[in-house]
C-alpha cells in the first residue's frame, strides 16, 4: 500500500479510512473513514482497470460461444475470470481490514465487534461461491 | 450455430454433440460431435444472455467504485458475480458431460477415459478458484 | 443416441461399474454396475488410506488447539485438510464419471440424463463449500 | 463472546488476545496476546468438540467405502465434511480478527499491516481450496 502522502497529515493515519461511520464527539476519534474516505480510495484507479480487464474476459467468453469454441476451453476461461474476480475481492477485503477494521479497533470494542462480524460474513459469502 | 432443425429430424438428436473428435470409419459411430456440434449448442442464446448479465454486473462494480460505495457492499456484489460465473460454468459442464462424455462412451474405453480426465481437470480448476 | 450396436459386442465391460441400478431383462445390457461393483471399487484400499491420513490431520488440529498454537498456523492446517478432502472427492467423482456415467451412456439417453444431472448436483455441492 | 473472567483483569481486555507478539516497553501496550492468550482461547472446548465431530464424519466416510455405498452418497458426505471444516476455519478467523488484528491496531500501523497481510494470506488459502 502506497498511502504515504495521506498518512503524513494526521494522528489517525494508521487507522486509515472507512465509510459509513458517523463523526463522533471526541475529536481524537475522528478518523479518515469519518470523512468518507474508503479503504480502497488510494487504489481506485487500479481497481477499475482490473475490473475492466475482467469485463473484457466476460465479453471474450461471449465471443467464444459465438465462434463455437470447445466447451472445455470456455470452462478454462470461466475459471480464469472467476479467479480474477475472487482475487479482486480479496484485495478489496485486505484494504477493508487494514483501514476500516483497524479504524474500528481505535474506537472501541463495540465498533470492532460489529466490523469483524460484517467482514466475516463477507468472507463467508466469498467462500460459498 | 442453430441446431434447432437437427433436433427435430434425427435419431442422434438426443445424444447432442461435442467438438474436437474426428469422424470415424464406422458410420454407426458418427455422432453430432463428429459434425462439430457442441454440447452447449442448443442453449447458446441463453448462455450469451447470461454472460451479458454478468458483464453488466462487472460494469456495475466499476460504478460502485466510482461512487465510493462502502467496501462490504462492493464485496457482496463481487460474490454475486463470482457465483453467477460459477453457475454458468456448471451449466456448461453439465451439457458437456451429457453430450461429449456420453458421446465418448459410445466410442469406447479410450475415448471415455480421455474425456473424463479432461472434464475432471476442468472441475478441478473450478474448485481451485 | 445410437448406442445399440456397441452394446451388443461385449465392449461395455470396459465401461466399468456403478451402483444402484437394477439388473435388466436384456442380458446384453448387464454391466458391472448392475452387479453392484462401484466406480471406486478398484481403488478402495487407496481411498481408505487417504481418508485415514485426513482423519489424522483432524486429530492434529485438535492437538494444535490443546497446545495453544497460533491461530494462523491452525488455519493453514485447516486449509490443508479441506484441500485433502476436496481432492479425495474429486478423485471419487472422476471414477464415478468414468464408470457410472459411461455405463449410463451405454444404456440410453434417459439413463445418461439422470446420471449427469446427479453428478452435476454433486459437483455443485463441492463448489458451494 | 463470553470472555468475562479473563477480561476483568486488564485495561486492554477489549483488544482481546493474540499469540506470537513480544511484550513491548510501553506498559499501556501490553495486551492479552502479549501474555500468550490466543484469539480462540475462550472457545477452545467448543472448537475441539467441533473437530471431533468432523473426525467422526471422516471415519464415517471410511465405513461408507467399506460398505460399498454409492459414490454420489459418499460425495455428499465429503462435501458436508468440507463445509464443516471451512465453517470451523471461518470461526477461528473471526476470533483472530477480533483479537489479534484489533490488538495490532492498538499497537500501530506497522503491526496492523503485518497482521492484515497475514490474515489475508490465510483467507486466500481458504478460498483456494
Amino acid at each position: 500500500m502506497s498511502t504515504t502522502d495521506s498518512e503524513t497529515d494526521g494522528a489517525t493515519a494508521a487507522a486509515g479510512s472507512c465509510h459509513g461511520a458517523e463523526p463522533q464527539g471526541d475529536p481524537q476519534a475522528v478518523t479518515n473513514h469519518d470523512l468518507g474516505i474508503h479503504g480502497y480510495a488510494h487504489q481506485k484507479d487500479a481497481h477499475i482497470k482490473r475490473l475492466r480487464r475482467i469485463e473484457g474476459q466476460i465479453r471474450g467468453l461471449q465471443r467464444m460461444l459465438e465462434e463455437d469454441v470447445y466447451c472445455i476451453d470456455i470452462l478454462t476461461q470461466v475459471s480464469a475470470s472467476t479467479k480474477g474476480l475472487q482475487s479482486f475481492g480479496l484485495q478489496l477485503l485486505e484494504e477493508h481490514l487494514r483501514h476500516c477494521v483497524a479504524d474500528a479497533a481505535v474506537k472501541g470494542p463495540e465498533a470492532i465487534d460489529e466490523k469483524v462480524k460484517e467482514a466475516t460474513r463477507a468472507i463467508e459469502r466469498m467462500l460459498r461461491t
